[in-house]
C-alpha cells in the first residue's frame, strides 16, 4: 500500500474530494498546513520583500491506498488541484507496510 | 524502524496515551485532523444527506518505534480506540530510516 | 527522496528555516503539533505531578528531499534546533517513491 500525501490551495479542498470519490477511494485525512516552495512564498502573498521567507496557508491531504490504485489516486488530486498558479501544490507517496480498521480488526487492503 | 500513524476518535486519545505507555512508549506526536471512511462521514455525523462527504474531526497519534516494538504498539492503540462503532479509526505503518535526539545527536533505536 | 520529519520547538522555527534555506532546500511544509518525549512532559512545563503525561506544542517541519541531500538536511535542522535543553525535538526520515509539482506536472527531483 502507498499514502497519498497532497499539500494543495484549501480553495481547491472540494474538488480534490470530489474527485477522490469518483476515483473510488473510500476514506481520507484532512489537516491544516503552512508552508513554502520554489517562490519561497512570495510571489503567491504580495511582491516586493525580498528577505523573508512566508509560509502560505494550505490543506494537507492524506489517502493510503492500494499499490495498483496509487497511480490513479495521484492523477487524481494533481487534476483537480490543478489551476496553472504558483503555489498549485506538491504531492508526493510513501510505502505503507501495514492498515488496521479498528472497528473490524481487518488488514491489508481489505482495510481501506 | 517504523512509524506508527493512528487516527482515532477524539475522546479515546487519554487512553490511547495510557495503553502507549504501559506498552513502554517513550515518545508521542499528537496532532488535529480531520477525516472520513467508507460511511463517508454521513452515519458519524447525522443521517439523511446523501451527496456531501462530512469530515469528522479526529485526533493524529504518531509513535515512532523500533522494528520489534511495532506489531505491540499498533496492538495498543487499536485496543485502546476500538469501541466497535463507527469511525474507530484506521492506524497504518510506515517504514523509518533514520531518527535523530536532536539535544544529543544519538540516532537509529538509541534516538528514541 | 526522502522525507525529513523535524518535531521542534516552536522558538526555534525561524533559525530551522533559516538554516534549510542555507542549505538550499526550495520548499517545506509546517504544521502544529503536541507531544511528549522521555521526560513524558514533566521537565518542561512545570515539576512535581508525576502521573500525568503532559503534551508539550512543537512545530512540525517537513522536507522532501532528494537522496544525496538528505543527510545535510537532516544536520541542518538537528543544528538549528539544538539548545542542549530537554525537549529540543526528534528528526526522523521516511522513504518517498515519487513527488509531483502541481502547477508543471514534473516528477521525481526535478519537481523539488
Ligand atoms: N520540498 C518540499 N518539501 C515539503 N513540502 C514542500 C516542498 N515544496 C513544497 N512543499 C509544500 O507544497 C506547497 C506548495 O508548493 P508549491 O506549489 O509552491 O511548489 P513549487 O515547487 O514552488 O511550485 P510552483 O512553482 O508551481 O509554485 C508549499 O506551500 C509547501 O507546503
Ligand atoms: N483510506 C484512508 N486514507 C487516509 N485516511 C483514512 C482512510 N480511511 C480512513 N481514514 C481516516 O481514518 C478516520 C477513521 O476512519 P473510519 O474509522 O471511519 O474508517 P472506516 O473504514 O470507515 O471504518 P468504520 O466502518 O469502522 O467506520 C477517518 O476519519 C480518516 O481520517
Ligand atoms: N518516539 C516518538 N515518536 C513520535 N514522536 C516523538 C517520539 N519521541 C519524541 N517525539 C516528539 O518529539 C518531541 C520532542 O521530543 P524530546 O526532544 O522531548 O525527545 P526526548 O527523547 O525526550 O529528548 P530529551 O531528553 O532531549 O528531551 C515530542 O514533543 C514529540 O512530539
Ligand atoms: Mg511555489
Ligand atoms: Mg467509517
Ligand atoms: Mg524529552
Amino acid at each position: 500500500m502507498k499514502l497519498v500525501n497532497a499539500i494543495v490551495q484549501p480553495h481547491r479542498l472540494d474538488d480534490v474530494k470530489k474527485a477522490l470519490e469518483a476515483a473510488g477511494v473510500h476514506g481520507m485525512t484532512v489537516s491544516e498546513a503552512n508552508g513554502y516552495g520554489r517562490q519561497h512564498g512570495h510571489t503567491e502573498v504580495y511582491r516586493g520583500a525580498e528577505y523573508t521567507i512566508e509560509l502560505v496557508p494550505k490543506v494537507r491531504v492524506e489517502i493510503v491506498v492500494d499499490d495498483r490504485d496509487a497511480a490513479a489516486v495521484v492523477d487524481a488530486v494533481v487534476g483537480a488541484a490543478h489551476s496553472g498558479r504558483i503555489g498549485d501544490g506538491k504531492v508526493w507517496t510513501v510505502p505503507v507496510d501495514d492498515v488496521v480498521r479498528v472497528r473490524t480488526g481487518e488488514r491489508g487492503p481489505d482495510a481501506l
